[in-house]
């Protein structure tokens, strides 16, 4: 079987995994639980509806999965405030914000990190870094894997002086943001990027983008944003927060919302998986599963596709038919990438959780990359999903694992790998595809629909010409 | 107020804490909640009660705390099953123990790390990595923040072939114990350094002494130790495990019992500590406080005062009545140090638990150390209390922060030092403290007991005349 179904069920406590108290041979049984082979509604929440057209409206509320906390965090000031916010936040002392800082008070202010309402104080960022998670007032717990923190250096430091409260201002000059009821604490950068990332060699493209070059403090507080943040790349119209995405997975009558996160081109074995996971979700009893197709789009490391070519990719992939756009929620996930591999994919389910997914498919090595000094995969490619799949505050996500998919060579399209048959396959790894496009050459007919490949075709010609280009500018220069 | 404490009690959440919940403003007033200044009896999970002589005997099994699991581990085999037991273990294929890996055993053995059942397989690896709980069957979490496991080299991994079990076999080469189920996993030592230390530094002691010349597998298992494990250095009586202790607090009838953790000889800043701590929980209601002295009794770094000679000048401090043997109880705590800041003040407090404390006495920078390259504390010294007072799965814990204490210069004695009157105040460091005893020299009166510091100034005269000794040889060779 090529998908393995897990389902963490909010209401009831783990049962599929209990360290200590059964040994390996019963685990071996009750580990990845065949949901297809049970009875599957008999453990999940709720039994989903049929609505007729005339209840649809009636019931516009759909049982989507609670955000973390409970409520979902939306900091956006009201437009009427907003005028009289921004002039009271003219006196404050100002903060200013790089690229990738406000990347994430746009992710801050739209409640993916719920229940998060700003930057962290040091209580929030030592229990990220120590736990992963942070408790709650009434005891319980939420997931929380990457510290979401504003660095400061000495002479903002300085200048704050013992003010409570700073206002952030854009990369571009405007002020944007304010941060209330602050405190200031150090940054202790070789200890949160070994904590983060479980290395601390050079070459990690979150730290030597954001975490090297910033200050030796960190400023935590309430966040409050004076107007949506919106990036004028003619992208911000897929950019919906988990609040309009709730309101799509409503108005679709979606009763199950399945996540997809990449940062790369779909080719046709991603499509298999998600059409897979679909037809899955439909045989466990679910009537309108819809997926999320949620490329991230902030902060990616130089090599990686860019969000434009990505988004434009995407679309011709819906277009070819690969994907049902009558199924399909196609939208931008504005957090920065860490590339913090079993760490980083916490943050990637739980800020799902916060838009309405209650399934979450995982791959191999998610968020993972190449170790920066060494010849092999910074992460162990199974521990993404393990350390997913025991995260605390991640109960209530179903987590989907799957088996890597490869291009088989005798049906001639992509299919999930069979190990017992495995001269059949071929892996075309992301390099791989590159090369294939930056050389004009064509990957095998049916790795990827042939609207999607011209996209990225394009790209690399581009980027070629591009590259002459600059190499005439310095040759002549 | 020179010690402030904040009750855990088990059966309620948190409710000093509420990290997104609530202001910092109001945190301020909840959080070092002086229970002194409430009725803290009422906030208790039990009343105590006095028992006179013979109802003392009807109720043997006091109300000590719950170890972590409900059911305090014990590995031992009983001596009517341990020829059997040897007799079958001939035939395991065999893994040679360190001195520390043998720590271990004897700290698993008895119970220490309940749950923990043997060495740590990879589930329970990367749940103490990433998240330093462990989670149970029955959803509930235990705090578990080292990982404690066994590595072995290529070697011995081929010569296990697909062996269950194997035979763990002492330094001297006696077979001691058995890892029953075995799993064989990577040891990513960069990954278990970074995330365990907050930093990959060269010149971590445990790191060189314990990880660097270790093998490139870790070997996780249900351990079976066929008899006590004993070190025949004269010290093995003060070797009491948990059942013992617990067993030693009930004969006491202990209502509470708090636990300070040692590796340094016991001067009267400590000893101020020890006795008004106990001075509080009388106030608070308590009738019979018991101390738990529990020095670490496992490896530790080279210029450290050694083990015999620390429980020689703990002696020495209880004759010299500075503390009182009735009240105390004089124990050593079998575990390994790692200097791992607040990581490890979470295993030294999880595994008091398990001894029967349930209030941990936490001082300024627990299990820390100097940086080892660069000129700083390794650790903020503020976080390891912060992070205890944090940790998953130690909410049942009462913690007790304190002060620091310094000598007072006017007053001629040790003191809680107070800011306001800083220049009375002289501290005296480890290495200054060590400097005196070195040189010969006295330290201010009152500063440690008499007998207590001829044990030091012996000790270090004692390894003056060895270094000579070995400098002449080395010069003669």
């Amino acid at each position: 079987m090529s998908l393995t179904i897990k389902l963490h069920v909010a209401t009831t406590p783990h049962l599929w995994f209990r360290s200590q108290e059964i040994g390996r041979a019963k685990l071996k049984n009750v580990r990845p639980r065949g949901v297809y082979l049970a009875n599957p509604l008999s453990r999940l929440p709720r039994k989903p509806k049929m609505l007729g057209h005339s209840a649809a409206k009636a019931s516009i509320r759909s049982s989507l999965i609670d955000p973390d906390g409970g409520v979902l965090v939306d900091l956006v000031v009201q437009e009427k405030d907003r005028v009289l916010k921004a002039k009271e936040a003219e006196a404050f002392p100002r903060v200013r914000l790089t690229r990738i800082d406000l990347e994430w008070v746009h992710v801050i202010s739209e409640g993916w990190a719920s229940p998060l309402k700003g930057f962290m104080r040091e209580e929030q960022y030592l229990q990220t870094l120590h736990f992963n998670c942070l408790r709650m007032g009434d005891g319980s717990v939420v997931n929380m894997s990457l510290p979401i923190v504003l660095a400061i250096d000495d002479g903002t430091k300085d200048a704050i002086r013992s003010s409570q409260n700073v206002g952030l201002v854009g990369p571009d000059g405007d002020l944007l943001a304010v941060l209330r009821s602050i405190e200031i604490y150090k940054h202790n950068k070789e200890e949160r990027i070994a904590r983060t990332w479980g290395t601390t060699a050079p070459g990690l493209p979150y730290v030597e983008e954001a975490i090297t070059p910033a200050g030796n403090w960190l400023i935590g507080g309430d966040l409050e944003v004076l107007k949506p943040i919106k990036y004028n790349d003619g992208l911000d119209h897929y950019r919906l927060s988990p609040k309009q995405l709730r309101k799509e997975f409503d108005q679709r009558q979606a009763d199950a919302v399945f996540a997809f996160q990449l940062r790369n081109p779909v080719h046709n074995g991603h499509a298999l998986l998600m059409n897979d996971t679909r037809r899955r979700l439909l045989e466990m009893g679910f009537k309108n599963p819809i997926l999320l197709l949620h490329p991230l789009g902030g902060y990616t490391k130089a090599d990686d596709v860019p969000l434009n070519v990505r988004m434009e990719q995407h679309s011709k992939v819906l277009e070819d038919g690969v994907l049902d756009p009558e199924t399909t929620v196609v939208s931008i996930f504005p957090s920065p990438m860490h590339y913090a591999g079993p760490t980083e994919v916490q943050w990637h389910a739980k800020a799902r959780i916060n838009a309405g997914a209650n399934f979450y498919i995982v791959g191999r090595d998610p968020a993972g990359m190449g170790h920066p000094t060494e010849k092999r995969d910074l992460y162990d490619p199974d521990h993404g999903k393990k350390v997913l799949s025991m995260a605390p505050g991640l109960e209530k996500l179903n987590i989907l694992p799957f088996k890597v998919a490869a291009y088989n060579m005798v049906e001639k399209k992509m299919a999930f790998f069979d190990p017992s048959r495995a001269k059949d396959f071929l892996f075309i790894s992301g390099t791989k595809m590159r090369t294939y496009a930056r050389n004009g050459e064509n990957p095998p007919d049916g790795f990827m629909c042939p609207g999607g490949w011209e996209v990225l075709v394009k790209y690399y010609k581009s980027l070629q010409a591009e590259e002459t280009k600059q190499q005439a500018t310095v040759l002549s220069s």
